[in-house]
């Protein structure tokens, strides 16, 4: 019940990207129990290619701790992580990623290529599928409204 | 000779973060014949797992353009991009990366991994090897210089 009671969390940040019409994806880091870093997909407001759920949850866990080293940290995430972000995770050496729903256009963690598989020289590890279902109706309740003609238009 | 004026951009802000204390890595990414973005790797000094040279570089330069999208846009870094900034540069959907030294333990673009060989949708060119000695000069003069023990306790 753990894992399912963080990735609610990070589920309820994913809600708070959709409302601001980016993709809803949603992370927390957690370490000893405690949330020290929170992040939703901000793309679209801040212009930016690396706002995504992960990378700013890293960017805070990081101030939390005064350290670049996240060793001994969780990091949940709503959707599977890309390329960049399982790359970050591995930069800041946390101890393992869980995520929800896999990602079959961008997953780095199974869905295209399996970084962690790979020769470098850390590995945190992973679970995945944790409130897939949950993430996945998020999701794709987003991209069918996005097909909607807006009201009134109809 | 247009690679190796960038590329000695990118050489010198390396020797920035060596000043530092800093692994010497720099970037910069270009457009029109523009440098739009600079930037070193900082991870100690910011303390943070996402401070390389190419992060910093692209965070700038989709500030400059005011887009997450740097289309048309070429990066030139001294030391082939790890997973994570591989990765950020196919999200920022930069039109190529030229890179000097290789990374033989982090290198996504050849040095360990071929990121942009796999199955995802975008793909940007990639030159390897411009500059090579020099950057790798500067690479190895850092390194030797921590194992050096400081003056006066020999």
């Amino acid at each position: 019940m753990e894992r399912e009671k963080y990735m609610l969390e990070a589920l309820c940040l994913a809600r708070e990207a959709a409302r601001d019409g980016e993709v809803p994806v949603g992370c927390v880091i957690v370490k000893d129990g405690l949330i020290i870093g929170r992040g939703y997909n901000r793309r679209e407001r801040e212009r930016s290619a690396l706002a995504h759920a992960e990378i700013l949850a890293i960017e805070q866990a990081c101030k939390t701790l005064g350290s670049w080293r996240l060793n001994g940290c969780s990091l949940y995430v709503s959707l599977e992580p890309c390329p960049m972000c399982a790359g970050a995770i591995m930069n800041a050496r946390l101890d393992e990623v869980i995520f929800a729903a896999r990602d079959p256009s961008m997953g780095a963690l199974g869905g295209v290529i399996d970084l962690y598989y790979e020769n470098f020289g850390y590995f945190p590890r992973v679970y995945g599928g944790i409130m897939e279902k949950e993430s996945s109706a998020l999701l794709s309740g987003f991209f069918s409204s996005l097909r909607k003609p807006p009201t009134g238009e109809v």
